[in-house]
C-alpha cells in the first residue's frame, strides 16, 4: 500500500491456542505474523504458519529471523497442571523463547503471563468481598507474586526471566497478567470471573498496544473496564495507552 | 540432658556446601541434625548423613519423617552456572525438597536465597555509590525480584514456590538472601563483597534465628551489620530477631 510503512514483523507462540486465535482473528491484517504453534495450523490460515514445540531451541532461533516483536503465549495453559509440565513448557520453554530473541536482536517481546501469578491475594478474609464493585482493594503489578497453583508460580517465574532477559540485552519487555478470556459474554454467575474479565476484544486491543507503545520493563494487568475488579489497569493505561471498551457489568 | 526440652530435627540440604559447614560448624550441639548432600561426609561427621541429590523426590520423602525444620541450601551456587543446572538443581530441586516437606508435615522451612536475585538494582547508576556507607538507597525484601544472572533467577522462582507451599500448607516459610559469606575476614579491595559481607558468626546466628523464631511468609536479608550496605536488615532484626555481631569497615 503505497505511502504506508511496511507492518512490524510479529512472530506468535502458542498461535493455536484461546488467545492466540482472539489475536489474530482481529489483528490478522496488520502485522506480518509468523505463527508458531505444535499443532498443525486449521486449513484456512493464511499466514506464515511453523508447527515447532518452543523447548526446541534450534527451531526457536531459525524462526526469529527478522522477527520484530515476539508475543509469547505458548505454554500450558491449565490453573491445575502439574509441576513437570509447567516446569518444561511454561518456565524453560519461556527460557528458550526469551534466549532465542536475544540472540536475534528482537527488539520488543510480549509475555502473556496469568492472573494465576496472583491469585495467593484471594485469600479467604478478601473473599468474595474482593470481586464485588464497592471494594477497593487493587494489585497494582507492583506486589509481590503470590501464586494460587504451579501453574501461577510457573507464569511469575517467566516474569522473572522477562526481567532478567531485559536488564541484560535492553530488550523491551511486557507482561500482561490475563484475567478470564472469554468469548461474547463474562461468565455467568461466576463473581470472581466477571471481576477479571478480558473480552475478546479488549484482549486484541490489549496484545496491539503492546505490540506499538513504547516501554522498557512492565507488568501491567489485562482485563476489560469492569466495575468489579481487583487489578488496577492504571499502568496499562498510562504506559500502554489501553482503553477498554467492555464491562462485565453490562452483561 | 535432664529437664532439657527434645533438641528440634532439623533437616538440612547441601550441608557439605559453605553455608552448611558454616552452620553445622558452629550449631553442631544445638540440634538434632540430619544433614543430607550429593557428596559423601567428611570422615569425621558425627551427624546422621544421607547421601542423596535433591532431585530425587522418593529421597526426600523418606529422609523427612520427623523432621521439624527444613533448612534448604543444596543447588548449584554458581553465579555463573548455566540455565540447565539451575532449572534442574535449583528451581526443579526445590519443588522436591518443599513436596517432600509438604507431604510430611514439616512445620517450617528456611530457604537459602541469593543476594542475585536482587542484583539488577545495582544498575551502572547506582555503583559505586550504592556500596559506600553514605549511601542511603536500600532494599526491604518487599521490591521485586530483578536477578542478575540466571542463578538469581532460579533463586526468585524458588522464593516463589516457597510463597505457594506457604500459602497451601501452611509451612513458616522464610527466604534469607544470602550476602557474600567469607571466612575471618571481609573480601579486601572489593567494595560490593564489603557492603554485603556475612562473617561466619553471624550466618550461623542467622540461620539459628530462622530456626527458632516464629513467621508466616518473609523475605529477608542475610548480611553483618556493616556500614557499607544496601539491604535493610529492619526484617531480619524484626521478624527473626537476628542482631549481627560482624562489620566490614572494622577490618
Amino acid at each position: 500500500m503505497a505511502g504506508r510503512p511496511q507492518e512490524p514483523t510479529v512472530l506468535l507462540t502458542g498461535a493455536s491456542g484461546r488467545v492466540g486465535r482472539a489475536i489474530v482473528g482481529r489483528l490478522g491484517d496488520a502485522y506480518d505474523w509468523r505463527l508458531v504453534d505444535r499443532e498443525p495450523p486449521t486449513p484456512d490460515s493464511e499466514h506464515i504458519y511453523l508447527v515447532a514445540d518452543i523447548t526446541d531451541e534450534e527451531a526457536m532461533v531459525e524462526a526469529m529471523a527478522d522477527v520484530d516483536v515476539v508475543v509469547h503465549l505458548a505454554g500450558d495453559p491449565r490453573p491445575e497442571a502439574p509441576w513437570d509440565s509447567v516446569l518444561e513448557n511454561n518456565i524453560d520453554g519461556t527460557h528458550s523463547v526469551l534466549e532465542a530473541a536475544a540472540s536475534a536482536g528482537v527488539e520488543k517481546f510480549v509475555f502473556a503471563s496469568s492472573n494465576h501469578a496472583v491469585g495467593g491475594y484471594e485469600t479467604d478474609e478478601r473473599t468474595p468481598d474482593l470481586y464485588r464493585s464497592n471494594d477497593d482493594f487493587r494489585l497494582d503489578g507492583s506486589e509481590l507474586p503470590r501464586p494460587s497453583n504451579l501453574y501461577g508460580v510457573s507464569k511469575a517465574a517467566a516474569e522473572t526471566l522477562c526481567r532478567y532477559y531485559h536488564d541484560e540485552y535492553g530488550m523491551s519487555v511486557v507482561c500482561l497478567r490475563i484475567g478470564n478470556l472469554t468469548k461474547n459474554h463474562p461468565p455467568e454467575g461466576y463473581e470472581r470471573g466477571q471481576a477479571m474479565w478480558l473480552s475478546y476484544r479488549d484482549c486484541a486491543h490489549l496484545f496491539e498496544r503492546a505490540i506499538e507503545a513504547e516501554y522498557d520493563y512492565e507488568i501491567v494487568y489485562g482485563i476489560s473496564d469492569n466495575d468489579r475488579k481487583y487489578y488496577s489497569l492504571e499502568r496499562a493505561r498510562e504506559v500502554l495507552g489501553y482503553n477498554p471498551q467492555d464491562n462485565s457489568a453490562e452483561y
